[in-house]
C-alpha cells in the first residue's frame, strides 16, 4: 500500500491534460499511482507519466473509486457531469472548465492569490480562465500596495486557448495562404491566420464575450473584490502559445513603476522586466511557469495609473501548472 | 498648358508611396502631370499611374520647380531635407513622416476631423501617424456627443506599417518556421511570426514608446484638446495589412452604445458594426478607406465609459488615403 496519492487527469489526451501529466512529473507530485481518462477514441494508448507508463481509460461514471485528486481538463459540458462523480466517490476535483467557477460555494484559486479558499471539505475546486490566471497576482500586489481603482485589460490571446485542432488550425491556414488553397474554417469562426478575431467564446446581448465576463467575474472573486471596477477586451491572436495582456491600472495611492516591480519581483511566480527596451512575448515565454510582466509605465492620464503588458504560458500558467499547484497544496496540508 | 496641378509624389516606390499613386488615380485627382521621385535605386523604373505611365525620377534639391503639390512618403531624415525644399519652391508639401507633425505652426490634418486647421499659407501640412488617424475621427465623434474624459488605447499593428521590408520578413520568417530554419531578424528586433512585439519604434527613458507618444500627443493637437487625458500601448501582431484598436473611453455625459453607433454612420468615412456578432477584423478591412468600428459596448465600470474595436487599413487610411485627401481639399479650394 501506498502513501502516495492517486491522482486522476481527466481528458488526459487533449492540449491541457497532457500539460497536467508533464506538470505532475515536473512538480515531482505522481509519485503515486496517476491514472489518464478520456473518450472511448483515446482508450487504450500509452502515455509517459514520469518514469513509467499508464494507458488512457475510458471515462466512465464509476471511474472515480479510490482516487485522492482528480483534474479534470475536459469541456463545461463533461465537467458539469463528471465532477460531482469524482467529488462523490471521495476525491478532491480540479475543474478546469468555467463550468463551476462562479459557484459561491466552489473555491477558484490562483494559489499566489488566494490559497486560503482552499478547504478540506470543498472538495470541488474550481481552476480559473488561463486569461485571468496571468492578470490577478499581478493584480494582488497592486492592490496590497497602492488599492485598485480600476483596471482596463485588453488580451492578445494565442490559438492554443482553444486547444489542439485550434492549433492545427492556425498551421494549416497559414500554410494554405503561401499555397494559395482555400482557408478552412473550423476551430474559429474567421480566418486566424494573419489576422486578430475580436471574439473569444460566445458573444451575449449586451456585447460582451463570455471571455471578457470572465476575466471580470472571476477577478473579482479571486481577489475577493465583488465591485472591483474593470473591464476588458478579449482578443485572439495568430499565436500559439501563451496569452499577453495590455493592463491599465488606476490606483487609489501613489505606486512608482520601480516600486511596482521591485514589489513583484518578490512574489513567487511572476518574473517583472525592468530594463527599459526589455519585455516579455509571447514565443519566448512559451513553456515557462512565471507570470511575467514588462512596459511597466506611468499612466498620466489619471492621478495614480500605470500601464504594462503581462505574458504567460496559458497552458502551463494559464491552466496545467495552475491545477497541479492546487493539488500540491492539498496533499501538503495533508487533506489527501 | 493644364489647368490641372502637378503632383509630385516623393518616395513613390515604396509601400505608402505606392498606394498614394494608386489613390490619387482612384479619386482622379491625378489628371494633370503626375511625377514620380525615389532613390537612385529605383530611378528610371515605369509606373503606371491612372491611363498613363510615368518614370521614377532620382529626387534633388531642385526636383519641385512647377510642382504644385509634393506627397511625402519618406522617411522623417528625407522629409527633414526635402519638404522645405518643396515649399521653398513654391508647392505645398503634405509630409508622411512625423519630422514636423508636432510644430505648432504645421498643421496635423486628418480631413474629416479638422479640415479647418488647413490654410492657403500653411504650405507645409503634416499627415499624422497611422494609429493616430484611425483613431481621432471616431474621438471626435464621441467628443461632440459627449465629452470626452478619458481614453486608454491598444493597438493591434500590422507589420505593412514598418513597410516592404518588414512585410517580407513576416512572411519569409513564417516560411523559416515551416521548414525549420533559422529565423533572420532585420525590420524587427525580434521575431514577428507567431509572435507579437510590444514596441513600435523607440522606446524612451520613461518606458513610453515613441509610437505610444505618437498616438498621445498627435490626437490632442488634431482635436484641439491640448489636455486630453489619454494613455496608449502599441504593439505589433503578425498581421500583414491593417490596423486594430482597443480603445475604452470616457466620457463627461451620457452616451448609449446605440446612439454612438447612429453618430458614427452618419459620418463619412467610418462604418460602425452594429449586430452583435458582427466586427471588422484586419484581414477583411484591408484595402477597403472606411474606419471600422466593432464591439461598441457600455463599460460599467465608471459613470459613464465605452469599449470599442477600431480597424482600419494603415497604408490607405492611416496613410496614403489620408494624404490624398488633404491634396484634393487644397484643390477644391482652388489653393492650387
Amino acid at each position: 500500500m501506498s502513501c502516495d496519492p492517486v491522482i486522476a487527469v481527466v481528458g488526459a489526451t487533449g492540449l491541457v491534460g497532457n500539460e497536467v501529466v508533464v506538470v505532475l512529473d515536473q512538480m515531482r507530485i505522481s509519485r503515486g499511482e496517476v491514472r489518464l481518462f478520456a473518450s472511448e477514441e483515446s482508450a487504450g494508448e500509452i502515455y509517459k507519466v514520469g518514469q513509467t507508463e499508464a494507458v488512457v481509460e475510458v471515462l466512465q461514471e464509476n471511474s472515480f473509486a479510490g482516487v485522492d485528486i482528480a483534474l479534470f481538463a475536459t469541456s463545461a459540458e463533461l465537467s458539469a457531469k463528471f465532477v460531482p462523480l469524482a467529488v462523490k466517490a471521495g476525491a478532491f476535483a480540479i475543474d478546469n472548465s468555467s463550468y463551476f467557477r462562479m459557484r459561491e460555494e466552489v473555491p477558484l484559486v490562483v494559489p499566489e492569490v488566494n490559497a486560503q479558499a482552499l478547504s478540506p471539505n470543498s472538495k470541488l475546486i474550481a481552476n480559473p480562465n488561463c486569461s485571468t490566471i496571468q492578470l490577478v497576482p499581478v493584480l494582488d500586489v497592486i492592490h496590497q500596495a497602492a488599492g485598485l481603482k480600476r483596471v482596463v485589460v485588453s488580451t492578445y490571446q494565442s490559438v492554443s486557448g482553444a486547444g489542439k485542432d485550434a492549433l492545427d488550425e492556425l498551421w494549416s491556414q497559414t500554410l494554405a495562404v503561401f499555397n494559395q488553397r482555400e482557408i478552412e474554417c473550423q476551430a474559429f469562426q474567421h480566418q486566424i491566420a494573419f489576422n486578430c478575431i475580436p471574439q473569444i467564446d460566445l458573444i451575449l446581448e449586451d456585447g460582451y464575450s463570455k471571455e471578457e465576463y470572465k476575466i471580470i467575474n472571476e477577478s473579482r472573486k479571486i481577489l475577493s473584490l465583488p465591485n472591483l471596477k474593470i473591464t476588458a477586451t478579449a482578443v485572439r491572436v495568430p499565436v500559439l502559445y501563451s496569452h499577453a495582456e495590455s493592463v491599465n491600472v488606476e490606483t487609489e495611492r501613489e505606486l512608482a513603476p520601480e516600486e511596482l516591480a521591485h514589489l513583484l519581483a518578490k512574489k513567487a511566480g511572476i518574473l517583472p522586466y525592468c530594463s527599459v527596451g526589455e519585455y516579455p512575448m509571447p514565443l519566448h515565454v512559451a513553456g515557462t511557469d512565471q507570470i511575467h510582466v514588462g512596459r511597466i509605465r506611468r499612466d498620466h492620464s489619471v492621478p495614480y495609473g500605470l500601464d504594462m503588458w503581462i505574458v504567460a504560458d496559458n497552458v502551463r500558467k494559464g491552466a496545467a501548472l495552475n491545477a497541479v499547484q492546487i493539488a500540491k497544496l492539498l496533499i501538503e496540508r495533508g487533506w489527501v
